[in-house]
C-alpha cells in the first residue's frame, strides 16, 4: 500500500516527506495506522549523523500512537481497532531478559531490530522497489507502519494519540527512571541535570513518588517556571553558581541527594551528577546518550563510600505492562502530559519539529498525522 | 601504662618495636588487651607513604582481637574480661548513617579518628613524653589499646583470637561485600578480580550464599589451588588468556556474570570487572582500594544497558551487629580462616610479616602477643 512518510535519506540532510510502498503484515506482526508521533532528541542524534549505527535511508520515529488495522498471521493479543503505543524495547515474555525481574531489555529482535529490519530479516518499507530501513522497530514518521507484536503496547482507546504518543518514549524514560529504576521512596532528595523533555518527566516522576526536595539544574533560566510546573522545588542555573557545581549542590541537600538523574548526555554532567549524590546511599541514574566514544570518570572512592551508579533504557520499563499502566495515570490525571506538548505540526512541517528542538523553543514538538 | 608496640615512625621506614606509653580510658572508651592481630594490605598502603591521609608517627594495626581490661565512664555495654574485635569502623546506632539502613558508614567519630585522634581530639599513646597517633581508631600493633565503645564488637569467649582477628577486617570485607553490599543470591555466577585475603574471602562468601559459577582471576598460577580450598569453581589466569579479558569472561558465564568484584585497587581491573558483568542486570562491586588520583571510567552505555557499579567499606557490615554473627560462623564451620593464616609471628617479627606479604608468600600474617 501506498503510504505517506519522512524518509531519513542520509546523515545531516532534512527529511524528505514523501510517498512509499509499505508490505502488509507477516506473522507474528501487525498493520498500525499512526495518529500521532513526538519527536525525540533520538530521532536527531540518528539523523544528524552521529549515532554509530544510523542506517540510511531509514523512516525514523519511536514515539507514536495509534490504531491496529491488520494482524498476521498468530497475532493473538491484538485485533483491528486496538489503540496502541509502539514500543522500540519490546516485551516478548518469554527470552532470558523478559524472564529476569532485574531488567527491562527484551533481546528477542534485538539483532535484526538494530539491522533496521522486521524479525524475519527483511524490510516492509520501499520506495520504487528500493528498500527503506525501519527504525528502531517503530518508525513512526509514517502514517502506517508495521511492527512486532511483541513491540505493541495495548492501551485504553479513550486515550488522545496526540498527548500519549509522548508515553512511547519521553514520558516513560523520565516517569520509570525515578519509580523502577532508581526506586524513588517518598522524603528523598533528588537532583535533576536537564530539564527537557525527559527531565521534566524525571521531575513529575519525582512529585509522584513522593520525593521532598526537588532540584532542577540547567543554563536556560527559561528552565525554571518550566521545572516548577512538574513540581521542581529548587533551581539551580550552574552559571550563576560560583565555583564547582558538586560542593554547591552537596551543600544545598545537606550532605549530597538521595538520587540524581543526568538527562542530557554529557559526561562531565554524569560525573557531578555521581559525585553529588549522598555518601553512604547516593544512587546516581545516567538517562542521557553520550556521544559516541565518550567515557564517564571518577575515583573509586566515590563507590567504595557508597555511591551507586546506574542507567536505565526506556525507564526500566516492560512496554507492554507498564505503558498502559502510564496512560491510565494520564487519563486519571496522576500525571500530566498536555503542557509539555508545545508544538503539533503536520506531516509536512516535520523539519520545523527538529528546527524547534535544535532551537530550545519546543519541549516537545509531535506531528498529527 | 608501659605497653609494647610497632611504631610507624615514618613513611617508607620498617616499624620500631619498642615501649610506649598509654593513658588508660577516657568517657565512652576502653581499654583492651589485644592478644592477636593480622598485618593487611591498608596498613602497608599507609606505611609506604602512598596513603595520602597518613600520619606519622602512629601505632598502625586494625585488624585484631582482645579483651577487656577496664572501661571508661559511661561505658554500659562492655565489661572488663569480654572478649572484643575493634572495629575501624564503628557502629553508634544513633548517626543519621548509622539510622539509614541503606549504609554502614557510622560517621560518629570520623573526623577525630582520620586525624589519628580519639573522640575527644587527644592521644592516648606516647613516647618520652612526645604524642604517637592512633590509626583507623583501632592501633592494634599494641599488646594494649584505648578504642570507644562503639568501635568494639564483643565476641564469643570461645573463639581463638588469633584466627578471629582476621573478621575484624579481610574475612568480613570479602564475605560482607557478596552478603551484604551485592547480595547475591543462590545459583548466580560471579567473577573475583584478585585472589588474595580479600579475594579468597569474597570466594568463600560466594560458596555460602550459595552460587554457581566462582570465578577466580589472578596472574598467579599457585592461587588456583587456594581458590578451589574456598570453592572456587573455575580459575582464569589472565597471562594465559589471549586478547581481552571481557569478551573471555562474558563467554565463560554465558553472556556475563550477575556479579564482580575487583579485590586489588587496579582502575583497569575495576573496568574489566563492570564490563564483563551481564548486560542488563549485572552488579560490579569496586572492593580494592585505588591509588590516590587513579580514576575508573567506562562508557556510559555500560550502565545505560543495565550494569550498575557500586563499591563497598568493610563489607558493608554493621560492626557490633555483624561482626559476632560472623565470628559464630566460623565457630559453626560456616565459614573457614585457619588455611588463611598462613603465618603467625611475634611483635618483634611484625616486619617479616610485611616481607611476605610483599613477596606473595602469605595470605595473612598473624602477630600473637
Amino acid at each position: 500500500m501506498d503510504v505517506r512518510a519522512a524518509i531519513a535519506t542520509k546523515a545531516g540532510a532534512p527529511l524528505e516527506v514523501t510517498t512509499v510502498q509499505l508490505e502488509g503484515p507477516r506473522d507474528g506482526e501487525v498493520l498500525v495506522e499512526i495518529k500521532a508521533t513526538g519527536i525525540c532528541h533520538t530521532d536527531e542524534f540518528t539523523l544528524s549523523g552521529a549515532d554509530p549505527e544510523g542506517i540510511f535511508p531509514a523512516i525514523l520515529g519511536h514515539e507514536g500512537a495509534g490504531v491496529v488495522v491488520e494482524v498476521g498471521k498468530g497475532v493473538t493479543s491484538l485485533k483491528p481497532g486496538d489503540h496502541v503505543i509502539p514500543l522500540y524495547t519490546p516485551e516478548c515474555r518469554e527470552c532470558e531478559y523478559c524472564l529476569n525481574p532485574k531488567t527491562n531489555l527484551c533481546q528477542k529482535i534485538r539483532s535484526t531490530q538494530g539491522a533496521g529490519l522486521m524479525p524475519d530479516g527483511s524490510s516492509r518499507f520501499s520506495i520504487n522497489g528500493e528498500k527503506i530501513f525501519h527504525y528502531m522497530g517503530t518508525s513512526t514518521f509514517a502514517n502506517f507502519t508495521v511492527v512486532p507484536e511483541i513491540a505493541l503496547a495495548k492501551i485504553n482507546p479513550d486515550a488522545p494519540f496526540d498527548k500519549v504518543c509522548y508515553i512511547g518514549c519521553g514520558v516513560t524514560t523520565g516517569i520509570g527512571a525515578v519509580i523502577n529504576t532508581a526506586k524513588v521512596e517518598p522524603g528523598a532528595n533528588a537532583v535533576v541535570f536537564g530539564l527537557g523533555g525527559i527531565g521534566l518527566n524525571v521531575i513529575q516522576g519525582l512529585r509522584l513518588a513522593g520525593a521532598n526536595m526537588i532540584i532542577g539544574v540547567d543554563t536556560n533560566p527559561e528552565k525554571k517556571a518550566w521545572g516548577e510546573r512538574f513540581g521542581m522545588t529548587h533551581f539551580v542555573n550552574p552559571k550563576e553558581v560560583e565555583g564547582d557545581m558538586v560542593p554547591y549542590l552537596v551543600d544545598l541537600t545537606g550532605g549530597g541527594a538521595d538520587y540524581t538523574f543526568e538527562c542530557i548526555g554529557n559526561v562531565n554532567l554524569m560525573r557531578q551528577a555521581l559525585e553529588c549524590a549522598h555518601k553512604g546511599w547516593g544512587e546516581s541514574i545516567i538517562i542521557g546518550v553520550a556521544p559516541a566514544g565518550a567515557e564517564i570518570s571518577t575515583r573509586p572512592f566515590q563507590l567504595v563510600t557508597g555511591r551507586t551508579w546506574k542507567g536505565t533504557a526506556f525507564g526500566g520499563a516492560r512496554g507492554r505492562t507498564d505503558v498502559p499502566k502510564i496512560v491510565d495515570w494520564y487519563m486519571q490525571g496522576k500525571i500530566e502530559i498536555d503542557p509539555m506538548i508545545t508544538h503539533t505540526l503536520s506531516l509536512d512541517e516535520i523539519n520545523k519539529g527538529f528546527d524547534l528542538m535544535h532551537s530550545g523553543e519546543s519541549i516537545r514538538s509531535v506531528v498529527v498525522y
